[in-house]
């Protein structure tokens, strides 16, 4: 499948719709998830154009992955969560639903369940306050 | 907590145990998951002693994730999988059961569920010829 230019995260980073930002540098850009599956729930994407895991350059694969790893050791430490889930899912059988190739970083608690079904959009307020919390904790 | 050197994966980085590997390379290894959520289910691991994904040099970490670019790649294949999930598990309260970082490789399939409950150790017969299966697919 060619990559869709008109996908949300392709959006978000050319700037035509907002995003609760955490981090950006040259290859990549993390922010909140709108649809979190626990608090804290953030995304890293690359600013190239790929949809997936495969069709991501090497380059591109190596910059996201550290970005991942800093974004999360902030949210750890920012949520306060004892557990980190990360997830990468490719094509719509995986649970694939935006277009170009992102990880998860979700925040696991003891004894709380993963909102996996409930895809409500959060509130914006909410995810502003954590977008920060995160920001303040990056090293 | 301290990398504890007689967690499985270490053991089998030893070659104190088998394991139904599919690639290695200097700085990473892959093998099957004895308790599968889905056919094909695979592993990669840095040969470096991390806990987690916190605890991964930059260097392990570039040459882990690629090493599942490719094994993915290689499974996808070999699985006709119409999706891929990665994941990757940090801390018992995000499902970790052994304590050196890996990276799951899920293969997903339409209208199919994990297995996400039902643990069980898969046949080693079965393995074997799902690891052979990949070695065949890889690039």
């Amino acid at each position: 499948m060619a990559y869709d230019t008109s996908n949300v995260f392709a959006r978000i980073l050319r700037g035509e719709i907002p995003a609760h930002k955490v981090f950006e540098d040259e290859h990549t850009l993390a922010f909140m998830d709108v649809m979190p599956q626990s608090a804290g729930h953030t995304l890293v994407i690359p600013r190239v154009a790929a949809e997936n895991l495969f069709d991501l350059p090497a380059s591109a694969l190596a910059a996201t992955i550290a970005s991942t790893q800093r974004v999360a050791r902030a949210v750890k430490k920012a949520f306060d969560a004892p557990g980190i889930m990360i997830a990468q899912l490719n094509g719509r059988e995986a649970g694939q639903s935006v277009f170009h190739v992102h990880f998860h970083i979700v925040p696991r608690y003891e004894g709380i369940d993963l909102r996996f079904h409930a895809r409500d959009m959060a509130d914006q307020a909410m995810l502003a306050e954590h977008a920060a919390r995160v920001r303040a904790a990056l090293d």
